[in-house]
Formats: C-alpha cells, structure tokens, sequence
C-alpha cells in the first residue's frame, strides 16, 4: 500500500471518522483506525462498533487532486497516535507506505514515522445498507431538527429506549421526537413526494448517534440520503457514510401527551422570557432542583420568580404580548425551560398552559412545526 | 449602604477579586467577597488568605462617571451567587442596598434580588504593605517575566520553597529563577534607578500567586508598585492591590548550576527545532516519560528522534544555522524544551551543550537577560 496525500485534506476524513472510535471498546481492533487505499481513492473508517463513519477522499474532486499517487492496500492504524501525527507533520503533503510486516512509514518534508499497524482484515465488516426506504434532506435541515429535538433524550439507561430519537414518516412529514418523560420536544418537515409510512415499527435512534452526525455534517444545502434497515440506519452524503444501530423495543405513544386545548396563551418576545427565567435559575440551581415559578398579573405581565431560603430570592416582571384565559401560578424546571427557548429561532413564542398540574406547550409563534412541551412541578 | 454603579464596572471588579475565592477555605467567611462602599468609591476585596486581591472602583475616572449614588457601609456577598447574579442583569445600571439585617436587595432594570450577606466586620484584616523596600516597573514587563519563569516551579510539595518563584535585586537588576530540579527558567531585566539588595534573605513567592497576578494585570505600560516586607509582597496598580505570602525557606543557590563554558553550540531557528521536538514528543508521552534523544549529524544538521518499540519511532533533521564544537549524542525530556522554547520570542536560539551528562543552556540569540536550563536523561 502507498499513497501520496494532500495532508489536509486526509486531515479532515481522520477527525470525522474518529468521532466513531472509543478507547473503551470491547473489540480490540476497533481502537484503530482502517485505512483502505483503492484506485478511486482512499477510505477511512472509524466504528464504535454502535456508530461507524466512514470518509471517502477522491483522487480529484472539483478540479483539486488530493492524491498524487497510489497503490491499493489497506491497513489499521493506531488512532491514538496516527492523527497526532499527521496533524502535526511539517508539510503540505504526505506519503504513506505500507510495508509487508504492517509497518507504516510517514514521511512529511523532513520528517518521517515508523508507526506499528495491524491487519486490515481482522477489522469487521462494515454494512453497507441501501434500503428502499430511503428519503433526502438538505444537510441543514437534518442538523436543524437534530438541534431542536436531541437534547431532550433521556441520559438515563433506565428506560433504554428513551436515549434515542423516534424518526417518523407521517402524512408527507419527517418527524423526530424525543422524551425523557419529563419533557417533550418535536421537530417535523414537509418534505415533497409522497412519503410512505416505515415499514418497521419504531426508529429511534440513539441520541449519541445523531449528536456525533450533526457534529460532522456542514451546514450546506447539499443533500443527506437517509436509508433504513431493520436494526440499522445510514446517513451518506457525497463523501461521508455514518451509520448508526437503532434502538430496541417500544417508543412511547406521545401524541396522546400533547393537550389539546389551553387555558391561559401567552405570547412572549424570546429573549425576554429566555434571560429572566435564566435570572431566576440562578439562585435554584443547587438547593432546588432548578425549579422556578411563573405567575400572570394584571396589566400584561407575567411574574418569574425563585426562593431559596438560605440564599435569597428573585422576582421579575416580564412584559408580554398579549396573555389570555385564566390566572396561573406554575412551577417548573428553569433548566427544561431554557433548553426549549434555547431552539426557537423566532422572535417571539407561544406558550400554552392548560392549569397548573397539566403539561405545557412553547412553540415558535409563527409555525406548528416545532413543538416543545414540559411537565410542571407540583409546589403549590 | 447603598450604591447605585455601571453594571460593567462592577463585574471586572468582581472578576479581578474572585480570582482569590476558594470554596475549599477553612476561614468560612473567606467564601465570600467583601464589598466596602466608601465616599471615594467602592473596594471589593477577596482573598483565600494565601492571596488577597482589592480591585477600587472609584465615583469617577478620566471623565467617566461609574458611580451615580452612594451612602457608605460593609457587606460580605456570597462569592458563589453575587457575581452571577450581576454578571446576568438586564440594565446597564445595578442598585445596590443593604438594611440592618444584612439583606442585600439588588435591583436593574425589572430584575430584583434579595440576597443574605454577612457583617463585613468578620473578615480578615488586609495589610496595607508600603515599605521602603520596593520598585516600580510597567506591567507587561511584569507580566513577562512571569510567563518567562513560573511554568518551571515545582508542582510537587516535596521541596515547598521550590514551588515559588525566587525575586532578586542585584547589580541594577530585576531577577526572576523557578526550578523544579530537573530544569531551570530566569528572567532578567535592568532597572534604572540603582536598586539595593532587598534586605530580606530570600524574596520567593507562590507560583500560583505570580499565575493570578499575570491574569488581572493587562498588557498596558502602566506601572506597578512592588512592596516587600518580611512575610509577604504586594503589587499595587492604580486601582488594583494584590497581596501575597512568601514562601518560608531557603532558596537554593542556583548560580553555580548554569555552565560557565560550552562544548557545542548550536544556532538554530526556533520554530524548526520546536516543530521537530513537538513531533518527536508525540511517540514518548506515554511509554517514554517524555525522553527524546538528540544527535548532531555532519552539514550543519541536528537530529531528533524518538523511539517507543511499541507504537514506532521517529527520526527528523534539523537544520541548523551554526553548529560548533564537539559532537554530541543527549537525551532529555521534550516537554521541558517545549517549554523552555515556547517563552523565547526570538527567530533564532543558541543551544549550548557542555556533553551527554551536564545541563544545558537555551537561550535566546540576541539577548543574556533570558536562561533556560534543562537536565539531560542519561540513556546512552
């Protein structure tokens, strides 16, 4: 195997595909880093046995050669050691040399490494799936609901299936949906054509999968090609394939959860409610649980507070755009609150509440595609 | 007492002084940061009674008015709560009170908060040093040669007064040296005005002390007042007074360690030898406890390799811009050459050698006022 390298570019495939890679892998050969040198061009591939990445590096792309020479092969390096190296090698280019005992030599400029391989074939199988239950998004688009919806994935293993992320297909939408079961949020896109339901019954994938897939996927317009299998599903752009299992058993049924109807609708400028519930979580954050109160008055205002004996207390009064329906006293976690404004890109929101012991709604005010939801905390 | 001040103001102040704050103190009330209000202004002062830091806001400066109201008083604020607190305010503007029960109620903008204080007349005194002995120099030259210096003090216990860095005045000059006992960094600068010898026997102050001055000092060539008295030194800008402890002890004599003659000496660029060294480090962290060899080779080369059997080796040249002397194969350890060339600021360092046994000397090329000293391993 050789291979004489843009090191740059071979740079940027090395840090996608060790995302995947895990020092703490129960199969050995995983804490490497395969490296697959065709005539097409170069192939690495990170695995944590849960998420693989794989990246491609094309002899030329756009005009730009990457490789300027080569000879196929392949091996497993150290990714301990293999991307400190190449980051820091003196020159714009690499050569790579595989010699039949597996070692590695690096030559950059001046400089060159003997670095111990291992064999590639010992590394395992990477499926690759190409299902017909396949739909396409803009790169963005996948980022943006990932955003909206992963951080509310339960860290919990006690009920596993919780961790993931449900993926849907209903009535020409993409919806992700995650729940700790204290908290709900929901993201959905139209998307063009016709899109029939899975075939299988439940997609969640796990929410570390979609936090590392948005971590190496550019904010582009270029398009994601998302393929489901059974156990599995896959993510493959041009020149990235990330591939992830899915989560056994039953996703919760969480429709049913999302109320109906409202008592008391406030509209709210974000960032207004966003740094006074942030003001009062300061002072909750250590003896309560982060829990802060929201309370209506008169004259358009809604009143945020928190009390913690010991330290002191907090009260501010928030300006709204408009409050109707009933009076409210609520109580809630400043955290679960922050996280779900934290999402909204729309200057103003909506919040819903249906009494003081049911869920409440916040959603952006001028679209029903986001929807976050939080259950209060029973202090009065 | 009450204060109604520029939110901005305060919060640098309260950034400066909490820099002395620990919670782990076994003076509670040290947990918190002292607020004096005075008809001059407002002093914050906070302290670990290792390190004392005041930071003086005063009514009005160079025409910028940061105090509009205030009525003199003392509270002690909780040093975990109250920076947050204003860090997050709405308003330009903070009002601050305290009633007779030491609650301190802080308004801006909508936001109000009460938080319990403490009686400011249970913390500690703070000395006032204005002693005879002292200097005074512009800060960034302080600044430097702390950067300079106290990355090499020792972080191990064993030898407590290694841990400090030793301040000498001597022949005009301003000394800093810090050893851990496998290398040394000093610092030097001349000082106008003849300055005797302090009259203490040793000047060694903290490293951790000299790390937080660097921190609040900014870069400007503002000057900063040096007073030393028998068991501690203060550093006094304008509105800033630091306070440290001396470390007890003798310090040793490290003059006679640094090689009044050379057997090799090499010039050399200084980022070619620091990226040579850096690359060669990366096969040594962890099975080789850092240690690189270093080898001249004919025309005017050094080489730098490593070799960990494991993982793999690493051989480079170096080219050099004058190498004299005799030839030379030395092993040391690349994370003290890392660092003693990563305060020089020169293109070119002299290298100078006196055999594969005795320390050696780094050095700027223009310049005597900067010494750096590592130990060699012995593996030949």
């Amino acid at each position: 195997m050789k291979v004489i390298i843009n090191r740059n570019k071979l740079l940027e495939s090395i840090q996608h595909v060790t995302k995947a890679i895990s020092s703490k892998t129960a199969i050995p050969i995983l804490e490497g880093l395969k490296i697959d040198v065709t005539t097409n061009g170069i192939t690495l591939t990170g695995s944590d046995s849960d998420i693989t990445i794989q990246s491609f590096i094309p002899v030329e792309e756009e005009g730009i050669q990457y490789i300027d020479e080569l000879e196929p092969g392949a091996i497993v390096a150290h990714a301990k050691y293999f991307p400190d190296v190449i980051r820091k090698l003196p020159s714009e280019t690499v050569e790579i040399t595989v010699d039949e005992n597996l070692l590695m030599t690096i030559k950059s400029g001046s400089a060159e490494f003997d670095l111990n391989g291992q064999t590639a074939e010992e590394y395992p199988h990477v499926a690759q799936i190409k299902s017909e239950v396949s739909f396409e998004l803009p790169n963005e688009l996948i980022k943006t609901m990932i955003r909206q919806t992963v951080f509310a994935v339960s860290t919990s293993e006690t009920r596993p299936i919780l961790t993931g992320v449900n993926i849907k297909a209903e009535n020409n939408y993409i919806q992700f949906i995650a729940t700790d079961s204290h908290r709900l949020a929901t993201s959905r896109i139209p998307v063009e054509k016709g899109l029939e339901e899975f075939p299988f019954e439940q997609v969640v994938v796990p929410g570390k999968s979609l936090n590392e897939l948005n971590k190496i996927l550019d904010d582009s317009e270029k398009k994601v090609e998302v393929s489901i299998a059974s156990n599995q599903i896959a993510f493959q752009t041009e020149n990235l394939y990330f591939l992830s299992r899915l989560l056994d058993g039953r996703y919760p049924e969480t429709s049913r959860l999302i109320p109906e109807e409202s008592k008391t609708t406030i509209l709210v400028n974000k960032k207004n409610i966003q740094s006074a519930v942030d003001r009062a979580s300061l002072l909750a954050k250590d003896n309560h649980n982060n829990v802060i109160r929201l309370e209506t008055s008169p004259n358009s205002k809604i009143e945020v507070s928190s009390n913690s004996p010991e330290i002191g207390k907090v009260e501010e009064e928030v300006t709204v755009e408009n409050i109707e329906g009933e009076d409210l006293k609520i109580s809630f976690s400043s955290k679960y609150m922050l996280d779900a404004l934290k999402i909204m890109d729309s200057e103003q929101v909506k919040i819903e509440f249906t009494g003081a012991m049911r869920p409440f709604i916040i959603k952006p005010m001028d679209s029903d595609d986001i929807l976050q939801l939080i259950l209060p905390v029973r202090t009065y």
